[in-house]
C-alpha cells in the first residue's frame, strides 16, 4: 500500500502559511507502516488539483489530499476530486442538516455558501465532521485506487485521520482484525541510542508477531517510540500493546516522560499538581521560553506561579539575590533556583543561565548552559552543552531543564 | 517563466523535520514575479527524485532543488541531476580546496566524505558556497530548462537564492538591466486595507512603468509591501525604490516598522537604544512570549533589561504592587506596567494580561487582551480583541504590544 499527501491551498505556495499538515501525516503513514514516497502542494486550480491528483494515483495507492473544503468560491476540492472519479457532486441533505445545526449552536444562522460543504462526489463515503463543518470523504477512483479528502485545519484533520482515513488504510492494506498503538515520548537519549537499548526487545518482538515498535526522531521534543499490535479483537490488541509496554519501559525507564500527544511541560505540570507543588522559573538564557511552553499548558494556573527573566546581570543580583561571580556559573544557577522560588512564591525553583552565542561569554562556547533546581533541601545546578544556533541552545535548554525536573519529581 | 520547487529527504516524508524551505521559496518568488504553482518532496532516492524533476520539468521552465548536497551517502541531488541532464558528474579541484580550506580554518581536517561536495554535473555552473560546505548549482536540462540545486540548511539556501538563483531566474524571465527591491513591513492593518491605502500608488505605477508594489501576508507578522524597480543600471534603479519609498511611506506613516528581514522585535529595540532607554515586561497573558522574542534579537543586552511572568495573581499583587480587582482591566495591565519597571530597575515597562482562552474569566470573553504601557510619565493601556485559538490570542497579543512600545517610541 503505497499513500502520497496532496496539500491544496495558494496561501502555502505563496509561503503565507507553512504548511505543517504533510509533515504530521508523514509521520503517521511512517508510523502506521504505509509507504509514503511522494508529497505536493498546489494552489486552489481546478485542472491543477486534477492534475496532481491523477499523478499521485498514478504511482500510488492511495492519495490523502487536505484542505479546500471550506464553504468559499476557492474552495475546489470536491469538484477536482469529482472530475478525477468521473461523476458529479449531490447535495446531501443530512450534511446539510448537521452543518445548520452546529450553527444554530452557536447562536448563529448558517451562510449559505456553506450549502457547498454539503455537496459530495457521487459514490464517495462521508467522515462524519467532529470539529468543524466540513465532512471528509472516502473516494473510489477508477482503477481501484482511493483518495481521501480531509480539511486544512490542523486539528480537525488530526482527528478525521485518526478516527477515520489510518484504519481505513489499514484495511486496505490487508491488516485484518485489530490494530492498537500507542507512543512512548522519550527524552535525553538519541535514536540510534534508544534503538540500541530497545534492540533485545525488537529481536524478540521480529519473529512474524503480531507487536512491532517503531522508532522516531521528532526534532527537538526527544525521540518516540511506537508500540504497535494487531489482534483478532480490539481488546486483545490492547492487552498486546499493553504488556510490551511494559516491557519497554523497564528498559527505558526514567528516558519516558509521556504517551502519545503528552509533551515535557504536560508530564511535569501533571507531577506537579499530583505532588501539591506550584513552580517558579528564572531564565536568563532562555529568555521567557520555559514559561511560555508552561503557560501553553491548559490548567498552567494549577501548578506555575510565573517567572523572572532576569536578563540584565543587575536583575540577577537585585531581585533574584544572586551573589556577586561569573553569570555563566553553578552558583548562579543555584542561586537564581533558589531566588525565584523565594520571590515568587512557589515551592519549586528552576532557572537557566549560559551563553546562547553566537559570541562567547565569561570566556564560555555558545551552548554552555547551566541548569538550575531547587526542590525542597535539595539545590542543585548541572551543566549541558548544546549543539546548535542561538535558537536551537535556547530550545534545547528549555526542554532540558524540565526534563531535570521531571526526574527529580519521579526519584 | 514558470519555476517549482522540489524539497529532497527522507526525514521530511517522515515528519521529522517541517519543510519551512519550499514556503519561504514560494513567497521570493511570488514577490519577484515568477510564476509558481506545484512543489514537491520526495526522499533521498535516486529514482524517485529523477521521477520528480522530470515531472516538474514537464510542467515548468525551471525547478530549485532544496537538499540532498551534503557529504553522506544519502545525499544524491548531484547524481539526480546529471542523469536528468544526460551528462556525467566531474570532480573540480577548486572546490575540494575551499571545502578543505574552509575545514583548516575551523582547526579540522576535511573527511574525505565531503569530497563529494566538490562533484557537479558537467556543464552545470557553480553557486559559490558562502555559509557552508556545499557549492550550489545551476544546471541546463535538455529541452531549454534550468534546475537550481540549493542546500537544505535554511541559512544557506536563502543566501544562495538571493545572491544568485533569483537573479538569474530572472534574466531568464527577460528581465534586463537592473532590479532593486525593498520589503516595507506594516503591522496593525489587513491586507485588504493595506491595499487599499495604496490604491492610488499602485494606479500611478500601472502604466507600464519600470517600477511595482506587491503586497503579501505573512501570517502574524504583519502584511509585506515589496516596491520592486527594473532600470538600466543599479543606480537607476535604486533610485526608482527609493523614489516610490518615499510615497509609499507618506501614506502609511506609522503602519511601517521595519524594512526587508526586520522582525517587529528589532525595530522596537532599535528605537530605545537610538533613545537611551531599557524596557522590562510584565506577562501574564502572553507567558514569556515578548521577553522571547526580545532575547531572540542579537544584542538584546543593550535595551532588555527583563521581565517577570506573572501567572498566578498573587505575583501581580506582591511582587508587582497590582492593586487588589479584576486582572482582566484597564487597572491592572497599567500597574503591572509601572511595577514592573520599578521593580526591575528599567526606564520603560510593558505589559500583558487577559483571556487566551478557551474558557472565559472574570466574564470576559477569550481573545480580551490589555496591553499596559508605561514611558516617562505617560501610563496607559489599552484593550484589542484578537481571534484565534489559545496560542494565536497569546502570539498575537505579543506583537500588538511590541506595536504600541514602537508607535509611542515614534511619536
Amino acid at each position: 500500500m503505497r499513500c502520497e499527501v496532496l496539500a491544496i491551498g495558494t496561501e502555502l505556495l505563496l509561503g503565507q502559511i507553512v504548511d505543517t499538515n504533510s509533515a504530521w501525516i508523514g509521520e503517521q503513514l511512517a508510523l502506521a507502516g504505509i509507504d509514503h514516497h511522494h508529497q505536493a502542494k498546489v494552489g486552489d486550480n481546478h485542472g491543477r488539483i486534477v492534475g496532481a491528483l491523477r499523478a499521485a494515483l498514478d504511482r500510488a495507492d492511495a492519495v490523502i489530499v487536505c484542505g479546500g473544503l471550506g464553504p468559499t468560491q476557492d474552495d475546489i476540492t470536491r469538484e477536482a476530486i469529482a472530475e478525477v472519479m468521473g461523476v458529479d457532486l449531490e447535495h446531501h441533505d443530512e450534511i446539510a442538516a448537521v452543518i445548520r445545526a452546529l450553527f444554530e449552536a452557536r447562536g448563529r444562522r448558517m451562510p449559505d455558501s456553506n450549502l457547498r460543504q454539503a455537496q459530495v462526489p457521487r459514490g464517495a463515503t462521508i467522515i462524519e465532521q467532529r470539529r468543524g463543518t466540513a465532512p471528509g470523504l472516502i473516494c473510489p477512483v477508477p482503477g481501484g485506487g482511493v483518495v481521501y479528502a480531509v480539511p486544512g485545519v490542523p486539528h480537525e484533520m488530526q482527528e478525521m485521520l485518526t478516527r477515520s482515513v489510518l484504519p481505513d488504510l489499514r484495511r486496505r492494506a490487508g491488516s485484518t482484525g485489530a490494530i492498537r498503538s500507542r507512543v512512548l515520548r522519550t527524552w535525553g537519549e538519541s535514536e540510534s541510542a534508544v534503538a540500541e537499548l530497545l534492540s533485545s526487545r525488537v529481536a524478540a518482538l521480529d519473529h512474524g508477531g503480531s507487536t512491532t515498535i517503531a522508532f522516531q526522531a521528532s526534532g527537538i521534543e526527544g525521540i518516540k517510540v511506537r508500540i504497535t499490535a494487531r489482534a483478532d479483537d480490539d481488546d486483545r490488541a490492547s492487552a498486546l500493546v499493553a504488556a510490551e509496554e511494559a516491557e519497554v519501559r523497564a528498559v527505558l525507564g526514567d528516558l519516558v516522560f509521556g504517551v502519545d500527544g503528552e509533551s515535557m511541560e504536560v508530564a511535569v505540570g501533571r507531577l506537579l499538581v499530583e505532588r501539591g507543588l506550584t513552580l517558579a522559573v528564572a531564565e536568563s538564557l532562555t529568555g521567557g521560553l520555559i514559561a511560555s511552553r508552561l503557560v501553553g499548558v491548559a490548567g498552567a494556573s494549577e501548578f506555575f506561579t510565573g517567572g523572572v527573566v532576569a536578563y540584565d546581570p543587575r536583575v540577577k543580583h537585585e531581585v533574584l539575590g544572586v551573589p556577586p561571580g561569573p553569570v555563566v556559573s553553578e552558583a548562579t544557577a543555584k542561586a537564581m533556583a533558589e531566588g525565584v522560588r523565594a520571590h515568587l512564591g512557589a515551592t519549586v525553583g528552576v532557572s537557566t543561565t549560559g551563553v546562547a552565542g553566537p559570541d562567547e561569554l565569561e570566556g564560555q562556547p555558545p551552548g554552555t548552559a547551566w541548569l538550575g533546581l531547587a526542590l525542597g533541601d535539595r539545590v542543585e545546578a548541572v551543566e549541558v552543552r548544546v549543539p546548535g544556533d542561538r535558537e536551537r541552545v535556547r530550545q534545547y535548554a528549555s526542554i532540558s531543564a524540565l526534563d531535570r525536573l521531571r526526574r527529580a519529581l519521579r526519584a
